[in-house]
């Protein structure tokens, strides 16, 4: 059967403060300029989910993308809807709330949620104008 | 002269919570849902900011739009981005930051800020789904 | 208080033909072209429902974009998503299924039920480059 | 009949330069910056042709937008698509081609093409942040 | 010579059910809910044609993006543009025409057509939401 | 450490004309039809730059994209904006200015200037139907 990867987009709003509690004020700030605002900032996130795999003969699907919806929801973005990336995520503590790190703790609750499926890739929009993408490796 | 409407649209990220003070924990939740989050959430905003007028013949400019940019990113955007509106925004103390009261207290500051153009319209994206407009009524 | 537009954006992807049943076959082609296809063809619909009025002092709303969004899910979205308007919709029986059509079929529902707000603006966009407003005239 | 509003989004692409004849270099530096280029840029415009009427008891039309694409194709974008708006466009001879000076340019041309339908709106889009509305005033 | 991508966005739009007819009514329910609607529904789909080739010196091309789409129109949108694909397109006969089934069976048409440029990822939008892609393999 | 590709968001724009001088008139037309006009056309460009890399345990970034921004803002996009490919830009000098031989150009430039990072993937859109992408093969 051909392998296609089908993607099912997600959008999620949510607070965060990028800085290294271990790095003193001034370097916060020359490091992360206005995205260390103490008072937190926020974004209204778009993020990509890609699994690939056969078609299954029976229903034409790689995997029913309502499916995918929902385990995605469950599984990621109810816990992060509304919320506190530093403050509110138990998979974010300790972690700096960058995108970069965001993605990569998406793709590590998602690769076993959406087995048999093979995730293929990840991506995250923070603006219009900046994203990220994570593969796994 | 004909008289044209030119709009130029700004972006701002900030954080926010939308709750009444005066509420009950209880009443909060049951009015505001999850935009009552304690630890604040964001979003990506988008403002749209019009103003009307006869071309001028000179520069065939209603108002030059780059001029228009300056002033909304001189006096609003530069306040607000990366913000937290309940915190860090002093035209919104004491009031809830709603796109409602949010959109309101940015034409107090613009219509005099943009003559002798006129303020026409102002539109507030807070989400991809929800916006406001306001014209000063 | 000012009074403010506030607008829930809504989507949905129905099925339909183009046609009038008293038209000759080919007054019909000649009339509706490829929109005519006896076998149906769709759209991703996107709906924009815009209410206005005075910004309530408690809420800092002037409706609820949530409780907005569940008004129109239960009163028009509900019967026409994935749905084909000539067969299985009950208030398009005998109309020609237009975007014109439609988005007057849905301010005769809505108007009423988004009382005591004030219905202002209906905007249906059928593709990327065909929309249609109404005011209620 | 309800009236509607029906709209076409139409786009096409042109070079210009931005600058009064009258004005010294200085002067048309200050006045116009980097759109003084006397090499000229370009834009990617989009344009939205808005017309009103009574729907068409017959069709569910106020005007087949078909019908209405094609007078602006023929009538506005054929004149202008992958053109020079000083040099190659004679109804913009010795008028500075500003978005204002523009779309009242395109109204004088399409508000008696559309008849008996109303003009009622256009709105010309010169960059993802700049646009202008014109009605005819 | 450099090997570039190059991409042509097309669009258009189509009814289908997607329901397996050697299912009962119940499966089909249970597997495909809304979308096993038997009138039909629709939607708008965007298709991004990619090929890729060295660019060919004497015209800086991979490959004439209007030659592409003129092949895209002919083959496939033309085939597809407001028709059922349940009904009406001979090369979904007996397939479920899902997005994944709809986009292999596009690549069938599309990889001999363009050759001697080789085509190398289709992408195909179903919803702003969902998408698949496919490369062949 | 993971390997993130993440991607900055850039918008120029630009005139040109697609020839070539050692054809002949009647080639450059047959060729190139209307974006030969010897009066130039212009395009809104949208760049995405990709970068990827191993995040950086201190910051959290594979790379900062205010960083990166102002790298391609500083080596590109400040050389190309509200500029004439064919005659403004020393690096695009006797070359066709497609989007093909752009791209290209603009991937020599910028592989150097974003080391230590490894420039990944260019993407360049010239309308909102036509891009092309280049990862330096």
């Amino acid at each position: 059967m051909p392998r296609v990867t089908v993607t099912r987009r997600m959008r999620f709003n949510a607070a965060h403060r990028v800085f290294n509690p271990s790095f003193s004020d001034e370097e916060n700030n020359a490091t992360f300029g206005k995205c260390n605002n103490p008072n937190w900032h926020g974004h209204n996130y778009m993020l990509d989910v890609s699994v690939e795999g056969p078609i299954d003969a029976g229903t034409g699907y790689v995997l029913d993308l309502a499916r995918l919806r929902d385990i995605v929801e469950a599984q990621v973005v109810s816990l992060v809807d509304h919320k506190n990336f530093n403050l509110d995520v138990p998979f974010m503590k300790g972690v700096i709330p960058t995108a970069e790190n965001v993605i990569v703790a998406f793709w590590k609750i998602l690769e076993p949620a959406v087995t048999p499926a093979k995730l293929q890739r990840l991506v995250l929009w923070e603006t219009e104008n900046n994203y990220v993408e994570y593969s796994g490796d």
